[in-house]
């Protein structure tokens, strides 16, 4: 099942439409359904319901269908309570701990790197990104993320990966001429991870078939930048896999309906791949020809984000956002 | 003007209230206004209409008033989309990380340090604090904190105080067992800083007269520990004031209507104030005794938090928690 938010000028979760699997034709449920964040709290009941819809859709039989306009969606779901973004490739970590000269943690490959992102107002995925200034070194993050049902307190990894209720493509922008300093004082992010974008749909994990398995993602994540292609790394490289994530942010907290999990930038080790962010790039030019060439996003710059099943089909609609100067 | 949110168990915001000056009685005013969050979405507006029921209710005028049970209120309100705790006591920055044998941050007087926190579901005030395991080591922290109106990104430390909307305490709970780990590993708190508790009821900052100045409440936080005094010391020694804790949250981000802010830890550098959590205490044992005495907290442990105006009068409600083994 395929699912997406209507933008409403008055609702700030947008209202609720069931998605087709092909992703040209939808069905608007919120007179029934509002949104998918109050979904998400009674997910068992009203998923089977929406399911059905689903089916009736794809099959043609919904006189109430219309098409599907990318600029008429917002995120997935345009708000939640929680993002808590994992790192868990650990090349990705590697690299970037590289370019700015900072120490591996001792726990890398035992303990996932974890922290809490804005979540209260997601761009839209063709929404601009306002850079405000330069020097904060805008950069995207391409990254795959799960959307949880209600998650209780100490949870295992193996029985979190049941409480993955929905699976979507981030854009985690980062300012990374901001985040040396802000680690540095101990606190970890905050200025340096602002307002982040999703994929217009969530899928269901049974819409990936085979290519979910093992509580990851098993297909690459296709990254372009100003339309040439920039990044095509299997997200089935994580080190920790979802249910993992899950049971690190569960460790002394309950996570309520909705919890948004972030991979981290997809990386492979295999660098032919391309890269899911620019100062991953950056560091590998280092290493090879002693200094970065590729600058950070500039005003201008744009950045899309899709994945395909293994038949070439767009799976969850695409992330496409351009920088913008904005004082 | 005072407000609170009722409990009601289909309801996830719970039921706003109206509160008397004197936290007595409250009526419910939810089919018209439902709940806080929500309000402070169309505050201007909103604040108003309440403010002309909170006069009558002062004055005895309104036939639909009932009287406050503490049991019956939930957190100011029971969630919300962003909870931006900041550090703005110095004393309170030197004797944790003395604690820890942290260095101190080079920009401790000219950046704030501040952090996301948990935000999806607060405790209410005399909810149980859960521990899964006494290892850890587990604090309060008493701090004061504001509500948010919408706040643009980019906002001056000036302007950002006229966004506050409401002034509220906070139960910000820690686990000092595993702060060291996680800020070793460089992406700041997560598992060591679980679900808060905030004061019943919320307060403009009218409602403090002289004691709300230059962006902070001048007035002692009264911490109880097993019924015993443990803290009076004054919230208005705050080095940064909430403008410039708000500006700072604000640099990279707009900040959604219902941004909590928190001040830190409140802590005086007249240590015969007594402290506002564990830790520091423990900081001073050791300086003086070599080593600390008061342990983390232990099931059946108690903390009280609240705050009284210059004629003594309870402002907030008081939070009121014991911690409980959780399995």
């Amino acid at each position: 099942m395929k699912l997406g938010s209507l933008k409403v000028s008055n609702k700030k979760d947008g209202e609720l439409c069931v998605i087709s699997r092909d992703l040209q034709w939808a069905v608007n449920v919120s007179s029934n359904f509002p949104n998918l964040l109050s979904a998400l709290e009674d997910w068992e009941n009203i998923s089977n319901k929406l399911k059905i819809i689903y089916e009736e859709l794809n099959n043609g039989k919904r006189s109430d269908q219309f098409r599907v306009e990318a600029s008429h969606f917002h995120s997935a779901f345009p708000r939640t309570f929680l993002f808590a973004d994992g790192s868990a490739f650990i090349q990705h970590i590697k690299l970037v701990r590289k370019a700015r000269n900072a120490a591996l943690p001792e726990t890398l490959l035992t303990v996932p790197l974890m922290y809490q992102g804005e979540c209260g107002q997601f761009l839209s995925p063709n929404e601009d990104i306002p850079q405000r200034d330069f020097s904060h070194g805008t950069d995207f993050e391409a990254e795959v993320g799960v959307i949880l049902k209600e998650t209780p307190m100490g949870i295992s990894a193996d029985e979190a990966l049941d409480k993955i209720a929905l699976i979507v493509l981030i854009n985690d922008v980062s300012l990374r001429g901001l985040i040396p300093e802000e680690l540095a004082a101990g606190f970890g992010f905050f200025q340096s991870k602002p307002a982040s974008a999703l994929s217009p749909f969530a899928v269901t994990p049974d819409e990936l078939g085979e290519s979910w398995k093992m509580g990851r993602v098993h297909l690459p994540l296709q990254v372009r930048l100003n339309r040439e292609i920039f990044g095509r790394a299997n997200a089935g490289e994580m080190h920790f896999h979802f249910g993992q994530l899950i049971a690190h942010a569960a460790k002394t907290r309950n996570l309520v309906a909705g919890t948004l999990i972030g991979s981290g930038t997809v990386a492979n080790e295999d660098t032919s791949k391309g890269s899911s962010c620019l100062a991953e790039k950056r560091t590998l030019e280092t290493i090879e020809k002693g200094k970065p060439e590729t600058p950070f996003m500039k005003p201008g710059d744009r950045i899309e984000i899709w994945m395909e099943d293994l038949k070439g089909e767009n799976l969850f609609g695409k992330i496409d956002q351009t920088v913008v100067a904005k004082n």
